[in-house]
């Protein structure tokens, strides 16, 4: 017996229906060399919230940047002297490790938390957050439980942060082995973008950023998936104005995408996610060996070849996608995609963490993704197996 | 130097503005009996999401409910059992103890996160939270931050959590000796208040709720005041009809007034805490041995007696709210308002914890809140004082 819903009972009064919209607002700004004194756009940022000055301001950095910008902190606080009027460090920057670490280590919130007590930050002081996704999605959850959310402006310093996690909605860290388990919606007050931190990363880092946007070039943009396609060569070069442009397309279309749908996903649909079940998978299963970017690139490859299979792709399509993520240097194919039973189990994990009905989503053609609840594993076999052999 | 926000740099592209709203609905229904399996109030609530059935449920429970409740958990079982087709108890009820000791011990948060990951709790599967308002800041605030948040449904037993704390959008927990310093603004799926509970209460309970229905009505609606102040004897007397009476039109001025302004406190003002700057202090000092409602029904007379004495409350309505908080048996004056300069540090703290101006309400007129950013302390003594020789 399912019941009637629109039953009345003799319990209740009627129920006070509650409803209501909150609105969101910040920008994502772009820029060179931010902690130079002579760039005026983080005293702005905060000069134009109309407040009382100067305002607090404490700083987390990621400690893994120090070793390319051994003079950060003491820009940063040579900033805040420049800017005494605007903007007070309210206590020496705080250090935390870089990369998947900075997740894993619960005493680190309490430390940030900690922080933000002592050095009396308020709902209207600002928390600045500098570093790559993972150190930003701490920091990002630290400030959004402090005081039930205290401002934060995220500095993110890596590819895969300015053009994807770095601009979004979300936070978390790791608990119970499971990624992201605890964490919040809780938008930015606003990004800064510089890309000076980018001629600091490794090559790995550099490329494995650029798979967040070849993602969503593929399930939005057909041009822009033409772009980065022509421009595979430079970008292995590491040219910066061509890394710039691919930067802001992407943080565009991944903001227009938040802006025009569930922003904190509410819903089971999750179109961003694409190549991404297997990714989450394969970064586990190697033990982490795999930057986040890398097991994008084999995902997208996977979910590609897949799509073909299904018929929707042309086979055309299907090698320029692979071309695309080879010639810039990514791997297409690691072993323990032939576990198969480990890696379907993704499929499921997948689910559990967004909840509801199994959502993902596939290529239509290049610039349309497609939603489908049900999978063919063998079918999904048949596609590592193409994998393993390309080229 | 105060910059000039408009001010362009040679370092940046132009900014992209992010934008978007997030709609939040949810209905609070009035019941009694809510676990007698004849009542369906509480499955339909789940039924309605229109999703594959049955739902996984896991219920946290006041444990101090159990004295006055002994057959509470058999019954959520037997109920689980009786709707098996639109819900399974995942695991057994988790009990945590009551009041603010709830707020106090981090570990409690972290079993309830385990217990949601034990139980594979998903963000459209539901916790229940069944208790008072310390107990469901606790079960909120684990429940907003798993997954990013897992559905809450709140099953206030207490007068000021029917009326207040239990159907608004707050959470919290307290860390380093702050109230509340751990927290998020997150808006239950549902919630069911169930008169049944309020019986139990002790006379101090039942009292104590009645000052939130005071402070709306003082600040918003001069007609409940005055019903109210019409109906203090059968509100001491226990009559159940009247308390519903006030509890329904109370929750609807706190949720009226949640979806009018700012829910999720952007800004620095803050109506609903008329009569709390003083409360929360006067609650430390006292070392919890004032409840909240009673706390604040000082806090209430301490502030009409100020406006009082600024011009504003005329002295007849000075005396109708005072002779109406004394008629309902709340003590008016406690040795520690003495301590001004201890309370005085109220202020302060108030101000901090919402960050910005300080803002407080105060009575223009019976049913009509005004705000200011100063205070008179020399006044506030000699309203003090005023209320020393109440009587």
């Amino acid at each position: 017996m399912i019941l009637d819903t629109r039953q009345k009972t003799k319990f209740n009064l009627r129920p006070i229906k509650q409803s209501f919209a909150v609105s969101y607002n910040y920008e994502i700004h772009f820029t060179q060399n931010l902690f130079s004194v002579k760039n005026p756009t983080l005293a702005q940022t905060i000069a134009a919230d109309g407040e009382k000055k100067p305002k607090k301001i404490v700083a987390v950095v990621d400690g893994g940047l120090l070793e390319f910008c051994p003079d950060l902190l003491q820009q940063i606080t040579n900033y805040a002297n420049f800017y005494a009027e605007v903007l007070t460090l309210a206590v020496e920057p705080m250090l935390v490790p870089g990369g998947e670490a900075a997740k894993n280590d619960p005493m680190l919130l309490e430390q940030i938390h900690q922080l933000v007590e002592a050095a009396g930050i308020c709902r209207h002081s600002y928390l600045l957050g500098i570093g790559g996704g993972a150190v930003l999605d701490l920091i990002g959850y630290a400030a959004a439980t402090a005081h039930r959310g205290v401002r934060l402006i995220r500095i993110p310093t890596t590819v895969l942060a300015q053009n994807d996690s770095g601009i979004g909605v979300k936070n978390g860290i790791n608990a119970f082995g499971k990624k992201n388990f605890l964490g919040t919606f809780a938008p930015p007050y606003a990004v800064i973008n510089d890309s000076a931190f980018l001629s600091t990363l490794c090559d790995r880092d550099w490329r494995s950023g650029i798979a967040e946007a070849i993602k969503v070039a593929l399930i939005k943009d057909a041009s822009f998936f033409d772009f980065i396609h022509e421009h595979t060569t430079v970008l292995t070069r590491r040219d910066m104005h061509t890394m710039q442009q691919l930067i802001y397309r992407c943080a565009q279309l991944h903001l227009e995408h938040i802006a025009g749908g569930d922003p904190f996903e509410k819903g089971s649909s999750r179109p961003l996610d694409f190549g991404h079940w297997a990714a989450h998978k394969l970064e586990q299963l190697t033990n982490y060996n795999l930057r986040h970017g890398e097991a994008v690139a084999i995902g997208i490859a996977l979910d590609s070849t897949y799509s073909y299979l299904l018929g929707w792709l042309t086979h055309a399509e299907l090698q320029q996608i692979l071309h695309t993520l080879a010639a810039l240097g990514f791997q297409l194919y690691v072993p323990e995609l032939a576990e198969t039973s480990s890696l379907f189990r993704g499929l499921t994990e997948f689910r559990e963490h967004l909840g509801g009905e199994l959502t993902l989503t596939l290529l239509q053609h290049i610039g349309k993704g497609i939603e489908v609840h049900e999978v063919n594993l063998s079918l999904y076999k048949q596609a590592i197996s193409l994998l393993h052999d390309f080229r």
